[in-house]
């Protein structure tokens, strides 16, 4: 994406979720940051206005449309270890990590460098005791949130593979890239 | 640390934040991970028993000892921007991450690859409608926390430089490393 490009992100059936992870399109060391994001948001609810940041502390998306305002920006990507060590399975598994991981690969980016992503439409419920629940996502169908891009960005997404994201669904999710008016 | 090792962090004087970065000592794109420790905790309060796992899923530290059971996971490390950011000031001033990153420096370890830090004794509320806000640590004189550790580590420690973490109180932090028995 080039700056002030807006990725919209479409849950075309509801009760989906999609896993956003970006880097610096210049420089892959710069990449989206949870920590920073949530540092200088003052809040884990981000939605309509909010900017997400990258470890640099350099803004990298604002949020400019977003009809549920429910994500998540807490918890890494699924993985094949997700299934072993929360699930209980190691029988091979589609995964958000692996799928983000072969669709960034030719830019030379590793499973590694894949952190924290956004997890948009993911509900994440935190107890008043500091416990989290993933429940099944609130969107319904054509729920939307557009991420306008704050510098140029390589961006990988995925719809969800874990069954407890997407209450068992694995429906798929539409994206767009809208050039700025 | 070698695995097996304790890491002992201890409070002093009371109201005192420690940030703590770690990465596999033999590989070091194998970092503390939040959101993967989130996840497999499904607890956002950390303490006696849980496991702070990397990013690649391996346990790194185990906390083998807790006397308040108040840490930040979510936070990244106060840096230059967090001054200019969120207290709007672009005077030089200490941080955690300019620190953390001088002391890992001679490892190879450079600030793009220092994300979020477990913020012992960080006492950050997470109110009903996801808001953040940073309160005075809880923590008393002599408080204290051990962090076992799972594999053989290089680890980033550093008081807290920031005001509204440590309540003004920009206090020492002591520590040591405990052999196993």
């Amino acid at each position: 994406m080039r700056r002030g490009e807006v990725l919209q992100i479409i849950d075309p059936f509801g009760r989906q979720v999609a896993d956003v992870m970006a880097f610096d399109l210049h420089d892959h060391r710069a990449r989206l940051s949870s920590g920073r994001t949530l540092d200088y948001a003052a809040t884990t609810r981000l939605t309509l206005g909010h900017t997400l940041y990258s470890n640099r502390s350099q803004p990298m998306f604002t949020i400019v449309e977003d009809t549920l305002g429910r994500h998540d920006f807490l918890l890494t990507p699924c993985s094949q270890d997700t299934f072993r060590i929360l699930y209980g399975s190691d029988e091979p598994h589609p995964s958000c990590l692996a799928n983000l991981a072969a669709a960034l690969a030719p830019h030379g980016i590793s499973e590694d460098d894949i952190g924290t992503t956004f997890n948009v439409f993911m509900n994440v419920e935190i107890a008043s005791d500091g416990s989290l629940r993933v429940l099944p996502p609130l969107s319904h169908a054509g729920e939307r949130i557009a991420l306008r891009a704050e510098c140029d960005l390589l961006v990988g997404l995925t719809a969800c593979s874990a069954e407890q994201s997407n209450d068992y669904a694995f429906k798929p999710i539409d994206w767009t890239v809208l050039k700025p008016r």
